[in-house]
Order: C-alpha cells, then sequence, then structure tokens
C-alpha cells in the first residue's frame, strides 16, 4: 500500500490484508517465537502453590527463583515436538459420534461454556439452574453443527458446588452420547469424571483415543494459578486432553499491541503444554492464544474487535508450527442482545477461527454479554448456522447410559 | 472425516472444513476449467443483438450460429493470461486516494450497489431520491473503512432516468475525491462519465492507471445483453476497467450445486474478459463469479448461505490462476432489517470475501432486504466494522471540485 496514503486508511486497511494471510508470515512468526524465549528466560512464568510443577520443570532445565521459573522456550518445543500428538479422538458414548481433533480434521464446535445467568425464550433472564443445563446438554445434541456438548454450559446455581461436577456429567451422559469436555473444578472432580466417563464410553482406549478435553487456563500476564496446574497434572497422568489456553485482555492482562499479546500467550501455553508432556509423554493437547481488546471506559473486553482475528490467524500458525491442534472461539460477542451487533461480531470471530484453521471451537453457539449470559434462542441460531441449510437433520435420540453407570453416579450424589 | 459419521454431521462439517482450504485444491480447480471449456465449446455463450462482438469472437476462432458463439476456453485463458493486468490503479481526485487493485494489495471497500428503496434513520422507507444520493456519497467518503464510493448508492427516482448518470457523477465528484465506480446506463453514458471523470482526475494516466471500475454483468445462464456487450467494448476501448460479473441464483439461473454453479459462472466470465482484451489487449479487468442459492418456497435468494461462501473460495482460486484481481460481495443479506440475522450473514460474506484474497468488495456497506434497500443505519455500522476500533477517523472533506468541471456538467444537465 502506498505510504502516501492517508493514516485512517492504513489503519483499517493494513488489518484486513495483514489478518488473512499470516501463513505467508513465518519471519513474523518466528519473531514471536524468539520474542516469547526471551520473556521465558528472562521474566518466566509465575507458577502459584505447586511444588511438584516448580520441580519437573527444574529437571527440564528451568530455573526457579521461588515461584517463577524462568525457561528455554526451544528447550519447551522441542518436547511439544518430541511428544505431543498432532491428532487425536475424542470419543462419545456412541462410536458414531467420536470426533478427531487436529490432522486437518473438520473442525469441532462446543456451546458457550462458564455462564452464570441465561435469557429464556420469553426473554425473562434467570440464574443457570439443573433443569435448565439439561435442557442446553439436549439442544446441544440435537444441533447437528455442534459436535461436542461442552461444559458448564451455564452455572447449575441451584446446585452446591461440590455437587455440580456430577450433576454436569450425569447430564452430558444421558442427555446426549456426543463427546463432552471434562470437569476442571479440582483434580479429584477432574478424575472423577474421567473415570466415570471412561466406564460410560465403555470402548478401551487405544493410543492416540481420549473422551474428554479440558480447558486449562493460564492466568495472563505470565502466571499459572494452582488448580489448573493440579488439574493438567491428574488429567496428563490419566491419558486425557487438555486444551492449554491464553485468555489475554489486551492493554490489562497482556500487551495492547497483536504481537505483544501473541508473543505474552505463546510463552503462556508453551510452559502449559510442555508441562502436560512432561507429566506423560503423548499426552493429548490442544493450544489455544486468545486475545480480546479490554475497553478502559466501560472495563470490559471488546469481543467484536478485529485485532482478536489477527491474533487467531497467528496463534494458528504457532501452532502448525508447534504440531498440536489449535483452538478457536466461536459466535462471542460483547452485545446484550442478539442483535446486528452480535449477529455481525459472532460470525467474524468464528469465520475467523474456520478460516485459521482451528481443530476445537469453543463458545460456537449461545453466548451473550461477553459470556456472562447464554440465551437459548442465540443457542439455537449459531448451532443452525453451522448446518448447511437443509441438509442438518436433528441427532438421533442419544443411546440411554448405562444404568448401572448412572446409579453410580446418582449414588455418590446421594451421598455427597 | 469417518465415513461412519452421521449424515447431518457430515452436511455440516464437510462444508466448513472444504470451504476454508480450497488453495490446497488445484485438481477440483482443473476439473473446474475443463468443465467450463466444455461448456464453452458444445453449449456456447449467447451474445444478444451485437454483432460487433460476434465478429471479434469468430475471429478469435469462436464458432456463430446465431447469437450463440461455441467458444475455446484454452483460447480464452491464453488472451486473458497474456493480456490481462494482474494488478492496476485505481484513481481518485486526490493521488493519496488512489487504489491499487489486485497483486496482493488490500482489498478495496465500496459501498452497496443499485438499492431503489432507503431506510432513514427513523425508519422510515422512501425511495431514493437525488438528495440521498449525495448524502450516502459524503457519507461513504467520510467513512475510513470505504475506499471506493461505488455507483448507483441508491437508485435516484426522482431524477429522469437519462439524467442520473451525469447527476450521480456529480455526486461522486462534488461529495468525495476517493476513486468511484462508473455508469453502465449506455455506452454513451460510460463515455461522458469517464471523459468528465479523466477531466475531474487531471493527472494524465501511465500504463496500469484508470480512473473508474465499472459493472459489467453476464445474464446467467449462458447469456450477455447487449447493453453490457456495449458498455463493455466502450470501456476497454477508452482503457478503463471492467468487472466481468456472473451473479448466478443457484438453482434458478445455474445449477444449484456449488460445482455447477462455478463451472457455468467460469464459462460466463472468460468470455466476458477475454472480450475486453480483444477489444483492447491490457484492459484492466476484474473477475467476479458469485453464486447464492434460490430459496423455491420464498423465490428469492438466500444470501446468507455457506455455499456461496464456497463459492468465493473457489472462484478466487480460478482468477489467480487466471491472474486477474477477483471480487467478492460485502455485508449482504436476506434480512429484512438490521437484526442478528443481517449481522451474521453479512459478516460470513464479508468475512469469506476477505479471506478468499478479493481485491474489490462490492455491497460492503448498507445492504438489506436482498440488496432492495439502502439502510442509512446499516451503512454506518458496517462501514465502521471495516475499520480497527481506534484507528479510524473520518476522512477530511474532500479536496473542492475543479469549478469548470462542475460548471461543464451541471451545463450538460440543464440542456438535458
Amino acid at each position: 500500500m502506498p505510504a502516501s496514503w492517508p493514516r485512517e486508511y492504513r489503519a483499517a486497511a493494513d488489518f484486513v490484508a495483514a489478518a488473512y494471510r499470516p501463513q505467508h508470515d513465518e519471519a513474523g512468526l518466528e519473531t514471536i517465537e524468539k520474542a516469547a524465549d526471551r520473556v521465558l528466560e528472562e521474566t518466566g512464568i509465575r507458577f502459584l502453590d505447586d511444588p511438584q510443577t516448580i520441580d519437573v520443570l527444574k529437571q527440564a532445565g528451568g530455573v526457579a527463583t521461588g515461584d517463577v521459573v524462568r525457561l528455554d522456550g526451544a528447550e519447551l518445543r522441542r518436547i511439544i515436538r518430541r511428544h505431543a500428538p498432532a491428532k487425536f479422538l475424542l470419543r462419545g458414548r456412541s462410536s458414531a459420534r467420536d470426533t478427531p481433533v487436529g490432522g486437518g480434521a473438520t473442525p469441532i464446535f462446543a456451546p458457550i461454556y462458564g455462564a452464570p445467568n441465561v435469557v429464556l425464550d420469553d426473554g425473562t433472564r434467570v440464574a443457570g439452574s439443573r433443569q435448565i443445563y439439561g435442557e442446553l446438554v439436549a439442544a446441544a445434541h440435537a444441533a447437528p453443527g455442534l459436535t461436542n456438548t461442552g461444559q458448564m454450559i451455564c452455572v447449575m446455581e441451584d446446585v452446591p458446588e461440590d455437587r455440580r461436577p456430577l450433576e454436569m456429567l450425569l447430564a452430558h451422559l444421558s442427555r446426549s452420547d456426543k463427546p463432552f469436555m471434562g470437569n476442571i473444578a479440582s483434580p479429584a472432580a477432574a478424575e472423577a469424571v474421567i473415570d466415570l466417563t471412561a466406564a460410560a464410553v465403555g470402548r478401551p482406549a487405544s493410543a492416540g483415543e481420549c473422551n474428554l478435553l479440558h480447558l486449562i487456563n493460564a492466568t495472563p500476564p505470565l502466571t499459572y494459578w494452582p488448580n489448573p496446574l493440579k488439574c493438567l497434572r491428574a488429567i496428563a497422568l490419566k491419558g486425557e486432553a487438555s486444551m492449554v489456553s491464553s485468555y489475554m485482555m489486551m492493554g490489562a492482562t497482556s500487551p495492547v499491541t497483536v504481537a505483544g499479546a501473541l508473543i505474552q500467550g505463546y510463552a503462556e501455553v508453551l510452559a502449559g503444554l510442555a508441562l502436560a508432556q512432561l507429566w506423560r509423554p503423548g499426552a493429548p493437547v490442544v493450544m489455544g492464544i486468545l486475545a480480546y481488546p479490554f475497553d478502559m471506559r466501560r472495563m470490559l473486553p471488546d469481543f467484536g474487535d478485529p485485532a482478536s482475528q489477527l491474533v487467531q490467524f497467528y496463534a494458528a500458525e504457532l501452532g502448525r508450527r508447534l504440531g498440536v491442534p489449535v483452538r478457536g472461539d466461536g459466535a462471542i460477542t460483547s452485545a446484550k442482545i442478539d442483535d446486528a451487533q452480535s449477529g455481525a461480531e459472532g460470525s467474524r470471530v468464528l469465520s475467523a477461527a474456520v478460516a485459521s484453521g482451528a481443530s476445537f471451537i469453543l463458545h460456537a453457539s449461545g453466548w451473550l454479554e461477553q459470556g456472562r449470559t447464554v440465551s437459548l434462542a442465540k443457542f439455537r441460531r449459531d448451532a443452525a448456522a453451522l448446518v448447511e441449510p437443509g441438509h442438518g437433520k436433528p441427532a438421533d435420540l442419544p443411546t440411554p447410559l448405562d444404568h448401572g453407570i448412572e446409579m453410580e453416579i446418582r449414588g455418590r450424589l446421594a451421598r455427597s
């Protein structure tokens, strides 16, 4: 573009052109990797209250000072490239629902994760509940565009916190036979859900197969909290999958620039992905680097901002160079109702995720209001948009859940 | 994807995976080219009421039977590849607004083209008028995301048809100094607008430069009407640019399948692009193959359908193989109001166009209701979404139009 162009053209147009062509920018990707290596070496990552993590990183050459470990990025990449699978199979109770992750397979779409509030079809805004949760899982099962029923689609506000993992599990297992995501309330909860799900799936897992993908978040900037670290370890040791993600608010929890956020996020996930391999070489992982500009006037992230799409494109390429499947976000938006803003922002984010080659797309349906709300109507609209009109038919009713396993889960809930 | 997957998965997922990766499908692109060659050879293209076109095609090896000419697709490709520029410069009255087309340059965004109706900010629906037209051009000038003010943003229903080309020209020249699109009401109108615009731009055109891009539509299936053929000739002889487009309704004016539509559309535009080169070797051209499924129940096209995005991705690759810049569509939708459907459909189409590498994106702002309406509010929303928030500033007021040229246009209007 001519340097003589007015500045306002360049801001708009450079973005658009750059956003969709990062695959030709190997030099830029190397710059990001080298800068992340410098962050890892000079600043390091803080691993809160988990001595086992610090010990294993020291054995891999890390230099610990208190809970901060300075790391060799090139070594972390070697560990990941040597051990992490480029693709794996995520299995459902019905083998017809098994979904490959990575390796050029079709992206997997899962619903919104973590909404405390629900907007019902009459417009009422209510707290999430056990009953609504079951209905959301059933809706995710029925939707042909969703190939994973996710986890914590809404928060079960009417269920005590310690009972929620098994209540959600029961919903996912009884209302669907599609694969779903694991629980990370605690390592014990993760393990219980893993074991019960394995029993429900029934088929023994061959190499390259697992049943649950878990959302393991770094806490930007450059920190991992204890529970994700302990869950990551428990999950890897069980041979189940972790989606190691850095979810940054640009300008608040990361640098405000696209390049700066990519550097920080890459440093963070490099540590988490390598940790999974240190706990168990070959542990299935997905990499997520996601960044949304933080609006300092409203003190909220801007989920429709195109800078995020540029981050997504580069993240996908960083994952390709690392040899691991990559995460994308779905129809996410800052809009409070499902209006034109919601439609436009959601489709932009989703289109970028799909076009980037992401393998697992979270928040693909239902997200409203910065993710604080799941809308039943938007859930259906988003899910319908994932299907070519006229082709998708609602999924068959799920295979009934084995009675013994259902009784086992209900028994544990009764005793808790 | 496993063949054992339920059919409803495959319909959704095959599309998504295939849609965004056609660059790896050189074999598929060759199949489309060969099938188009067969259509051109066995069925041919109908050129209505324009003997000069038929004569020049016969000189290039075409076999005419009445107004149908059977053509050698390989020869048409040779003509286009030998002569058509891979990129050219589209100039505005201000050189700071000049925009390169093709060759990896940032895509150009132009507003909706051809809306008879306007929705005002108070929700009133009115017929397009001269006054509204001027306001729309001014809005396109001010919007940093729009780098071309287009043509016939709305229809001037209060101006006699024969005066509209110069009234629109006056609006584009006086309310903006960005490049805009040419007029195709008739060859004489096209030429008058070309000459007056050249005078207003002032700078002599070097090789690879021109001032106006014209929308030249085939009339699917496999037909060109007389006026586009005569305009194409007049425009090429003046050294100005033509965007040769096939805009198909899948199932109505083209085969219903993606592959079938691509074959027909490619055959149509191959003829038009080669014609431009036969009239003037080196004439700047843009290629457009666009197809939207036609809903037989509503008797209207479905502008949000993902099949169209697959067509766009393959069209971009066919253009790349031909060595010419490619057109895309912007925020188009079947929605009647600017709601979630409008936002989602528009962003999907626009994202696919940008991701495909399209060089000129028409209908980038304002489109509602199958293109029959331009909404002022959506015009601003769409234009704003093309700019990274916080970066775009409204364009400076346009350089004043040369008084002599304004008087010349007003004089011609007074005499008409």
